[in-house]
């Protein structure tokens, strides 16, 4: 009797927008998981509880509680202890699986879990919705086509790495705007793309935002949950 | 009564991995439309009927059959037709899902019968699990972490253009390899990335295969639906 350690992505927000794979594992799962914050909220969990239709799932959790610091030691401690929990749940046959927003592996949490079971038990990952997607699908405005080429940034990226990016890639998405929104409106405006670009936020769920006209954004900051899609106005039909 | 264009992605292959809102409108929906070979195959179309569990949709069909040929006047005439059939179907009250492999505004033909429709009609778009994540989840591989930055190129593009961005982006995602495998080999040699790179051919279907070790691909084609994933063998976490 062997268990596992199974990354589900729930998807963007919108409870439809999960997998029938991940309804099925989330609903046979022994164990549920999944990082919260201080106050033990997980957006992960509240998009597979509507996606399952139930206030909140009767199973076994393991919640990874991960306050809001920069200190990678604190966050290495509370993986290497979540680690030891699931292990010990999958040694005893229980299947483990780990809610996720979005892709698992795409800008996420489980991979700091993964890299710490996946030598030593049985480990799998169901891909996700990502926002990246689910932002061009809200926008109805194809993200690539043909010979394009695309590059995710975020707001973490210098601001040269961003303006580098603007002037070399065709399709640009540029995650986790938040507190660097100004430096990205600028240099939207330093590769001369600001009218190629547009602005989301929260999509798909309450509070969702989007803006076509990103230059009413200036002088503002915006929530972690925001990017920017950029492409071009002129596009290569050849 | 009015009726809609609604884009769906139904993801990579894996039937499981198609989400519940695109399983919902496809039941539901009075007409199924899908780019369709010269033999009237179509994979989108194969994926949709496991997903349903049927073996052919019962209801109307708008094939869109497009013949393997880069004359863009010859696809351009076939598109406005599909529009016109597509658009007669609406406006006398139906609604027609068109069904789409990975997801819609990926690298898709959707984008072109969109673009003709959604200016006049309702239209709505369904993200769908592209093969981005279902490769990065088939090698239990994190696609993107942290500050790292992420770019998608495919085999279109020139030598010098993939060669920058391999050595300009963390982690690059090769789609559509097939025929350039050589030349793309050729780059991760010149950017030294040869031994951080992947190769996959039809994630999660039929004919899966996955190396590790891209050398031993050396001198020989692949398959259209084939892409190389290439990310950072020693990964900043700071």
């Amino acid at each position: 009797m062997t268990g596992q350690f199974i990354g589900v992505g729930v998807g963007p927000g919108d409870p439809e927008l999960i997998t029938l794979k991940a309804y099925t594992l989330i609903q046979q799962a022994d164990v549920i998981s999944y990082i919260a914050n201080a106050q033990g909220e997980s957006q992960a969990k509240v998009i597979a509880a509507q996606a399952l239709n139930k206030a909140a799932p009767k199973q076994e959790e393991i919640p990874v509680v991960m306050p809001m610091c920069d200190d990678r030691n604190i966050a290495n401690g509370i993986y290497n202890k979540a680690a030891g929990a699931i292990a010990e749940a999958i040694q005893v046959g229980k299947t483990v699986v780990f809610l996720c927003e979005g892709d698992p592996l795409f800008f996420g949490s489980f991979a700091y879990l993964l890299e710490r079971l996946q030598d030593q038990h049985p480990c799998q990952v169901v891909p996700g919705i990502s926002s990246v997607h689910a932002a061009s699908s809200a926008l109805q405005l194809p993200l690539t086509m043909l010979k394009e080429s695309f590059a995710v940034m975020s707001g973490r990226h210098s601001d040269q790495q961003l303006l580098d990016t603007l002037n070399n890639h065709d399709s640009v998405v540029i995650m986790k705007a938040g507190r660097s929104r100004q430096r990205i409106l600028n240099a939207l405006k330093a590769s001369n793309r600001l009218a190629e670009a547009n602005y989301l936020e929260y999509i798909g769920r309450e509070g969702e935002y989007i803006a076509r006209n990103v230059q009413q954004l200036q002088g503002e900051a915006g929530p972690y949950f925001s990017l920017f899609v950029v492409t071009k106005q002129e596009r290569d039909r050849s």
